[in-house]
């Protein structure tokens, strides 16, 4: 038996094999696509790492970033709406960073092969992973790609939507000064979805991620439905016209002669369903099969913990693997224990923040957020901890016992 | 609200409110009974107390027991059944300690009363609860005296038995020498049942506390129906002479002439259905109870986890109310989670030594523990860490495979 087998070369999958070459155990990971096709394809994303996967990065020793030039030192929220914007920041106690994933990736997956990490470029599918499972002494399912994450039942009492919540429409831009002090901005314009522009390092350089969330039937799904390869041109001004109708404090900080998509790549349009599924499966032959990452869950992006989570996810198993090498029913068990609070948190959080419309005990939050500086940074630094973001706002009663603790009623 | 009601003032009360009083937590322990009634009552059990215990103790303010005099070193081990007896130590990291509970609890009660706990004398019941949960922030129910258990169901998947696999017969001797070094005798006679002999310090002094566990139907059950008090001297000689015939090594170091049981209290014969709860109900009210101790986990005493279960439990339980103290079904779902682990493994484990015959990986481990002093001493040691145990113990595989993580097949 040849080690654990990871299929999948995403943020779960390089992680988890990272950790795993640390202490010398044999991994494999397989990929649909090589180093090469991840670093020239389109945009994977506009994924933020906050401070607790930075840590992770830190100990995996695959921090080529440094924070002081890649990182960014909170949010800036803007929430239209009320009788005037409401208009604050909110600060971490350590930066967060975002690299576009076709430099991450392919960087990682060197570090991983630097280390004596196999790497097999060959598209699996569901029904190839019994192979896989004769060859390894476990294999992970790390890929949420193809028919993958159908291997693990959907679970209907965390997955609360039948259909995704926002459309989307990512892209990288050039022609937008970065907010100060350096962070992503998170503007919302009730009934017509979220603008998260996050400063991120591309191929073009430090540039900006625009991410449109859009509600579906509002202003601003046009966004996500436009071709800019049809008309570039039209789309960027689409958007331009858009951001200063919807997202004015993005809008005042756009140079619009010099607004530009830095390339017809540089763009992801869609929307993904929300699901979270169950931890592990039993094949046919008795093995066991663990998910992480978006095979196991798949949060929508507006408050970009997808691929922290999946960090996150990745770490807890390669640790229990480390302690417990005995791949049973017992082993998955103890890997889903062991996860199941931050990652059903993450999950909780992220389908609060899309509900339609929000409910009263978020913007509760969101009002308290912007008349006490220390309510905004607690709430900002939990990015990084959607367990105890999830203590705080998991119902109307935890958020007025928060508040209470800060003296606000 | 007035703080966290506790039902129960065994281990995991009186863990559970010094830990809170420790973070000036208002908490009141309701009890059926007085320190003076505990005290002066009969044998309440004859546990030990592992050293994950003892820290826990330290930790608590309640180490009033130096381990250098009131501590043992390890376990005895003697297995018949074989061509010849298997006989064989195995040695723990730190001591471990046996005090009579009618010296323990009210110790502990008074340790409580002196650090601003409130303490209410008066019979609890299930139709109490809901009274109780308007009047503290948190009940919880550390008793399974009475019909308490019975709010949280029973679990099927984990209690695997319908009826106690052992009749119990525990008392307090003197004119047993204790074995060298200072140890627990588990002796086994297959079919028949297990002996503990314990080194435990009770009003008489240090004592020896044996504890017969026997099979129904076996050739020692008569020790679990035979009445003490009816003839106290064909009681002592029915004892003596299943030693003799049953468990030798203890038998070899009993001054026959000076073998007594050290008082008409100090016996306690019976049995114990082995169940595990549900962790926590939610009252007709809306508000959630949470189970501790025997309320949530009943084991067989064989290899004494119920007293350490119960601590490690209150332990975690308590932690979760310092971090969190929002009393929903998120608090209850998170305190289950972080004790599922190590409270299932202490059921498990327990329940697997108590099978009849029992499994052929077990006495596999015995066999190997009787060759190998690292492979005794892991087990030994692990008395602390039952999660750890069940790693090694949950199939046959797993003992399989950690036997030959030592270099054995």
């Amino acid at each position: 038996m040849d080690g654990i087998g990871i299929v999948g070369a995403g943020i779960a999958g390089l992680h988890l094999g990272l950790l795993l070459r640390q202490h010398n155990v044999p991994v494999t990971i397989y990929s649909d696509r090589t180093a090469e096709q991840m670093a020239g394809g389109r945009m994977l994303n506009s994924v933020a790492h906050h401070h607790a996967t930075v840590e992770r990065e830190r100990a995996l020793g695959v921090d080529h970033w440094p924070v002081e030039e890649f990182g960014y030192f909170g949010h800036h929220h803007y929430l239209a709406g009320g009788p005037q914007p409401l208009v604050f920041p909110g600060f971490f106690k350590a930066p967060s960073r975002a690299i576009d994933y076709r430099i991450y990736l392919p960087t990682l997956l060197e570090d991983y092969l630097a280390r004596g990490g196999e790497f097999e470029v060959r598209p699996v599918q569901a029904a190839d992973v019994v192979k896989l499972s004769e060859r390894h002494d476990l294999v992970v399912i790390a890929s949420g790609r193809g028919n993958m994450s159908a291997m693990f039942p959907r679970r209907a009492d965390k997955s609360p939507y039948d259909t995704p919540q926002r459309k989307l429409c990512a892209g990288l831009y050039e022609g937008i000064a970065h907010s100060e002090p350096r962070g992503v901005t998170m503007s919302i314009s009730p009934g017509h979805g979220e603008l998260l522009e996050i400063p991120m390092y591309s191929a073009a350089g430090h540039v900006a991620a625009l991410l449109f969330e859009t509600v579906p039937g509002g202003d601003l799904e046009v966004l996500a439905e436009t071709s800019y390869d049809d008309d570039p041109a039209g789309f960027e001004k689409l958007v331009l016209e858009k951001t200063r109708q919807h997202h004015p404090s993005n809008f005042e900080r756009i140079d619009t002669g010099n607004f530009h998509l830095t390339g017809p790549l540089d763009l992801l349009q869609g929307g993904v369903l929300p699901s979270v599924r169950e931890d592990y499966t039993r094949l046919p032959n008795g093995r066991y099969v663990v998910a992480v990452g978006d095979a196991h869950t798949v949060v929508d992006p507006v408050i970009g913990q997808g691929a922290n989570c999946a960090s996150y996810s990745a770490w807890e198993l390669g640790h229990a693997i480390l302690e417990d090498p005995n791949f049973d029913e017992r082993f998955c068990q103890k890997v889903a224990d062991r996860r199941r609070n931050s990652v059903h948190a993450t999950a909780d959080w992220t389908n609060l923040m899309i509900r339609t419309p929000p409910p009263p005990h978020l913007l509760q939050l969101f009002v308290a957020m912007s008349q006490n500086q220390a309510v905004a940074d607690e709430f900002t630094e939990n990015f990084s901890w959607p367990d105890k973001q999830w203590d705080i706002l998991a119902t109307p009663e935890r958020v007025r016992k928060f508040l209470a603790g800060h003296g606000m009623n």
